[in-house]
């Protein structure tokens, strides 16, 4: 029921996933009010053996208080299914409703992985040769410490090595200018944690410039910096696109392909969805949930963090 | 002597502008070296009587150390340009040179306006409609405190007024949210500055999507996430043109065309131009400098600051 066109766009997504991996195990819950779905549930008639319709009765608004929504709306899809998530009666859990109330119901049901300080929200980011770059944090920290930033720098390595199969990923810093020794007091401050750290590849300092080339495959930024540049380049994308601009990387840049940004760092694999999120960005979720899970990403941070934390 | 592509970009756009603005009475003091200069000079040999060739024997490169720069090349172009615009002999100073040491170089000898915390720079911002917005601060002031922001707010407010003709413009605050209360600690402290500063028409919070959009004339931000954006819309510009695409609002993203980016705060007006600049930054940076001084925004910058400062 998450998202401006739940439930209609995500059942067309969930139909778009099924038609084209006909041959994937992956059973789907969906969490919803079956009454609103009936209308759109024709559509996935031809799959009932692949999904499990579990009635949700209450839905949180994209405008509610995350906290008091969770507490008083129990019977919400995000409820729910962050009940399901954390009773391991599902793998993933992935929606577009109340980016708020997804992060707190994920640190307050799954919660974050031991010795995780913050678990952050990360975004791919368009390169030009069609593959993806990932930007952590996008907003789920506005306010950073350098402790924090290297810990981003970690998960994301692990992320893009692993879910996307990056052998040695180049991790970044984002900043104002390239030499070391630039920037803001929490760029400097990171930087040389950054530098000493062995668990990552650093090569240094990116610009805002660099963010959509091959300089690095992980780029880290304080939550407030990240949300502003990933909303930049949405609108970038929507403004040519309404000007009639046809170009491959303008598509790339369409966060439908990529779908929805992930929570690293918690105890189960979550995506966060775009409030606005038509079909296609419920199918790429649906299959970045899929690849999330085959790497088994949270296993990975749990004995990286648990052995970087003993040593 | 500014930039990579000095002195021939520089004197091109010189002849530009000359042949562009025939009536105009301006005259332009060009310093730099005579003999690097003699090969590009009879492109301007029909404006003698407009401008005035002013020798600099040395060159700060761009990446020297701003203030160790200044201090042994007194000779340089820029070190000389500021000596000219404190002492009066003229009225407004650009240049595509270092940026570090533009700035310092202001700071030391213009100085800043009695008043003003943090001088500022500022960078147009294209709309899809063809007029601009102004975003600051793009760089000059990493960390920043709320009454920071709110100086950058009444200096932009006051340029787009003055200089660009913009009545009552809108004044806005970047952040990753809408609703007052969202943010970092510098968003959430700012916020109700901005909002009771009666100087101001300050309409709120913005977001990186509304960067282009016609919601405020001014955005303020920390000179950090300013500056990731002004060099990511530029590599947005340079990316789509790169690949072919053509498109009004994609020229308007090309920094060329608005030139370079004014200094406001300081007692005599400075526009810093892009290290790469050809004819046409250059061009469009002397008729920039044409508005501001027409405008006499330091007057009038000086004027409010005084009188701010006394109620």
């Amino acid at each position: 029921m998450g998202g401006d066109f739940a439930p209609e766009e995500a059942v067309k997504g969930v139909a778009q996933y099924f038609s084209e991996h006909p041959d994937n195990a992956a059973h789907l819950f969906l969490f919803g009010d079956p009454e609103k779905a009936a209308a759109y549930l024709p559509l996935i008639a031809t799959y009932t053996d692949k999904y499990t319709l579990v009635p949700a009765s209450q839905v949180i608004g994209m405008h509610e208080h995350p906290t008091k929504a969770l507490k008083e709306k129990p019977h919400s899809s995000i409820a729910i299914g962050f009940g399901w998530l954390q009773a391991g009666k599902v793998d993933a859990f992935l929606s577009a409703g109340n980016t708020g109330a997804m992060m707190v119901g994920a640190m307050y049901s799954i919660k974050a992985i031991e010795g995780i300080l913050r678990p952050t929200i990360a975004s791919p980011m368009p390169r030009t040769d069609g593959t993806y770059n990932l930007l952590l944090d996008v907003g789920a920290n506005a306010d950073c410490k350098p402790e924090h930033l290297v810990q981003f720098a970690e998960l994301g390595s692990l992320y893009v090595q692993r879910v996307w199969g990056v052998s040695e990923p180049r991790v970044a810093l984002l900043n104002l200018g390239e030499e070391e020794g630039k920037g803001n007091l929490l760029a400097q401050a990171t930087y040389p944690l950054l530098k000493a750290n062995q668990n990552i590849r650093f090569i240094g300092n990116v610009e805002g410039r660099d963010l959509f080339s091959d300089k690095a495959h992980v780029v880290v930024c304080e939550g407030f910096v990240g949300n502003v540049m990933l909303k930049m380049a949405e609108s970038i994308h929507n403004i040519f696109v309404q000007r009639g601009v046809q170009d491959e990387f303008l598509t790339h840049l369409n966060y439908e392909i990529y779908g929805g940004t992930p929570i690293l760092g918690v105890n189960a694999p979550v995506i966060i969805g775009h409030g606005i999120s038509p079909a296609l960005a419920f199918k790429s979720m649906i299959e970045e949930a899929g690849r999330i899970i085959s790497a088994d990403i949270t296993q990975a941070f749990k004995e990286h963090f648990s052995s970087t934390q003993a040593s």
